[in-house]
């Protein structure tokens, strides 16, 4: 057999042990082929590939990155190449394409697959917002790295007296926040998922203060926007470079409760470094796992699925019911927590 | 209500995140007291206790050990204990009591709520070798530490040169080995599941060396046996100071290794510092939430069971089932990590 | 002897190694008695204090944040507040007061002495731009935990293809940047004590990607501005809450690169998370030997000094040389690291 | 100029930073040469040998291990080989021979040295021994594992009531049970430089439970050796398979103690953990600093002479001084720590 790999959209993880776990199990165990293509869909659209032997992915299963690089897909510009992809698909000899990455890089393998391509997906995006997956790889490591942020930042708050309001990743759900301030005992949790109200907020972390102590760590995910009507909040604003991030929530929310608590209180954003670097054991094994049931299922010739963890199993799931909807933190979820808004 | 909390057996990470988390749902959101039960089991029988409120917990989540204490239990002396235990559940007016612990912990547990106490178990090991739910805390931790270690001696295994044999955690179950060795990228894992054969050994390690590599690494659970024949083994061979644990299996790996391969090869022993410190993300919300839902359990009159994680829900399973049998690696996990033996 | 310690100034990894070494070098040795002064300076001009015995300093050695609370000195403040220091110190038969802090505590510190109060002064600050010791406690940690996000952006501006801007800690001088610039392999480092030429530094970076690199990291000190003439810089902007440091250079960098680039610029502010949190082991020592040498310095009488590292010495320097200026980074510092623009 | 570098003796964190500054001063800045031997000596005197441009270099700066390979220096070997090096050194027209490594590198460094090879020497040593430079690379990492592992075994000597008794590197020096003892604040530290009296040991733990407290941590190094005459003590013993360190202090130390305390006491004992994996990024300072002065000493011809760091500045110092001695912990030292026997 011979399997094409790829790897698009954001850094994440745990990308280069899906990609030396396919070759482990493609190579070794079956005597397959594996070619990789450069910068994901690019290098399939172009047939610009190299080949994947043993020694190839020798030593990369803790490195950060992808050794095959990335880039983000343009569903349109996809639409348009697949003619092209099929005929490199058929010119390279390709059985089964093994694509690696998170939404937009899902629907494309599912746009493919329809149109007849052999693809087996593989889920990946440390925002844990894919369904059909109880969780997907890169969202440990992304808790970890948040979460050691906020066992640092909270003896800074107590030093300084002072309201932290700590910005970590997720645009539309609130996975890492809920994750990351469960695990670091934040006081007050904000996720897109539930718009907030200032006025609760400012009472939450008021609350704090009346009762003696001396700093709250408020942890918001950036894609969190307050209930209409609630507070004054720039949207989709730029600076002057044109970087839409800059509106930050963090920092919104960091000078209204400054305002309204007459206490200092400042914004950190985490950024980037939550989806960098060496991935943690759990996210390792995760991967592995994917990568070595994703070219099981090539074998069986079980296209348009998706790999997926349910409980302790590697399953299947059709690439469809991946994509349909983004897989958001449930209701009784926010109440264990205590602290979600 | 009143809630009655203890910690018994080993150290484990999280066991004070399931302490903080029981006493903040009972008191905050319930409105209950919490007593502390001292060292386990012990401060039952001996009524030796301590009232738990919301400052008692302040900053302990991210600490590991127990601010509880803990002591092994014995499971006779126990059975010996139970009208104690029963009077002093009703002199105290006790309405729950909520023991954290592992296996045997729970067997004591189960023996208890036989006896008509009310009992909701939450269950805790690193090993993770407790049936009924699909993961125990403490274990991430154990895991990552070992994965951490594993991860240094690579570097020195490939200097020097060697073989090293590094001994995890695992007297009757291979978990930690498994996960840990797979994150690792170890050359082969040795599981007390399954007995090994010390030629297969050899000889894996053995085509390493022939393929041009210069180092290889053997992770080895303590439970770890041979086939039975396979070799000469120390079994429960005491050292000069009467430590079982020394006729190591590691140790006896590395000699025969060295031996049969005329390479150098390096036993080297994990131990205790698997099973010790700060618990990861992953461990503090999977602590949390099961002393939530232990609270909760208690409210609804749950008792003989036990919280457990199956898939990303936190549901109860019997005291009964949970100790009726240890959860080992399943086949089909061996050969997912392609190199256990 | 009654010894009165106090932590002043912003947090700082070690406050709490030092306070635990003061107590334990006192008590045990010498048989002094201790006492900490609340919130800094404030403490002891309201004679807020506390006992500091062995129990008081149990397990705080790894705790970041300081147990006597932290406040920002004001010099006018304590200037008017000498009288009612003497005071205290009378009434409460202080012997010897220990402060522990950055500059400003420092120059307090001078002043209090020129008038008369027995203080040894223990230098503390993350930036590391204290004269008269090699190097201060706090810094080894936010060298680190700023090295650790870099080793992790690096994978992920490779994958984006990006250039990151990373701003770390460091108002007037470089050595945050230029110790973790150095240790992460940074392409560029820019410091406060060399205004930038925007042109030299596009040119830096452009190099790399003219010979076929994919990303490039600049690591760039908060207090760094361009030099004259060299770019429109926006300087002690205020965003809408009145925060100065949103005019953060780093924003800046990135926006000035990306348009003379033509590639993915991005700014990431690593912010307070290098401040806080367990020191290393490094300023772990290095804070108990500091508390144990401020110790003896009472002992001998030799007040009016700081304790102060020399090579692998703890010695005494005069408070006076300690805040006649700041220590900047050396010239040869530059060449060595070369990419210091 | 042409360069040859090579890596002898044990693992070592910073190896890599060494190499990849020698080759990016000498390639960058002064457009010379650099070759790296292969295996340490026996690259020098086999001619084994490859070239180390940039890209050789690239990313294997915060790597453990090292890409040149190493070997144990056997000295006489060596004497006999010094024809054959000096002939390898004519053939290859090699300026400077940059030699990294340990206590019996640098013997032989000097042996060649003063044989008349152009050798600037960089010392390498987790155990911190080598006279003439304040410290070496690879010891900030080593006492930060064992200070980490301290942390982690602190909670589970506490939970189980035990002394662990935790042996770390040092044959010879106790640097870093010294260092990691006091970052840890363990209750004992025993160091080869100061034979131990066990009754004295045993009387030092003994107090900590007289006085309630529940557990101790001794940390001891590897060579400690009882006083003469104060316990019985097993020395070279060897075990079945003829390893030597298996008569470890640690276990002896334990057994002893616990018969004489009636408590539990347990041996840890850290080993090759210590002395692998990724550098700090103290260390990935001091090696980049390293590699980038003797590269200059070779452009000044400054043969014979090794990188040494004093206070904050990197000087040179002969060979012949670094070899005289080993650089013991001085008597001041053990008073600071409070704690060493």
């Amino acid at each position: 057999m011979r399997i094409g790999v790829l790897t698009s959209g954001g850094d994440c993880p745990g990308l280069n042990a899906v990609i030396r776990s396919v070759v482990h199990r493609a190579v070794v165990d079956h005597g397959d082929e594996v070619i990789g293509f450069r910068d994901g869909w690019r290098g399939l659209l172009e047939a610009d590939h190299r080949p994947l032997d043993l020694d190839a992915v020798a030593g990369i299963l803790a490195l950060g990155g992808t050794v095959l690089g990335s880039s983000r897909v343009q569903p349109a510009q996809l639409r348009d190449g697949v003619e092209r992809a099929r005929r490199h698909v058929a010119e390279l000899g390709i059985d089964a394409i093994i694509p690696i990455g998170g939404e937009g890089t899902l629907k494309a393998a599912r746009l493919l697959s329809d149109a007849g391509l052999p693809i087996v997906g593989v889920p990946k995006t440390i925002d844990n917002d894919i369904a059909g997956t109880d969780v997907t790889f890169g969202f440990d490591t992304a808790v970890g790295v948040a979460t050691e942020a906020l066992d640092r930042l909270k003896t800074t708050a107590e030093s300084h007296q002072r309201v932290l309001i700590v910005e970590v990743m997720g645009r539309h759900t609130g996975w890492i926040a809920l994750h990351s301030g469960m695990a670091a005992g934040a006081h007050a949790i904000v996720v897109p998922e539930r718009p907030f109200d200032i006025d609760e907020l400012t009472e939450v972390v008021g609350r704090r203060f009346e009762a003696g102590k001396r700093f709250a760590i408020v942890v918001v995910a950036e894609g969190a926007k307050p209930r209409e009507g609630s507070m004054a909040f720039e949207v989709g604003g730029t600076d002057v470079y044109g970087h839409e991030r800059f509106a930050g929530v963090a920092r919104q929310l960091a000078g209204e409760l400054e305002k309204r608590l007459d206490k200092e209180a400042r914004p950190v954003i985490l950024g980037h470094v939550q989806r960098g670097g060496t991935p943690t054991a759990y996210d390792r094994v995760l991967a592995t796992r994917f990568g070595w049931h994703a070219v099981e299922a090539a074998h069986e010739g079980a296209f348009g699925m998706m790999t997926a963890l349910r409980g302790t199993d590697i399953t299947l799931v059709p690439l469809a019911e991946a994509v349909e909807r983004l897989k958001t933190v449930p209701h009784e979820r926010y109440a264990e927590a205590e602290c979600v808004l």
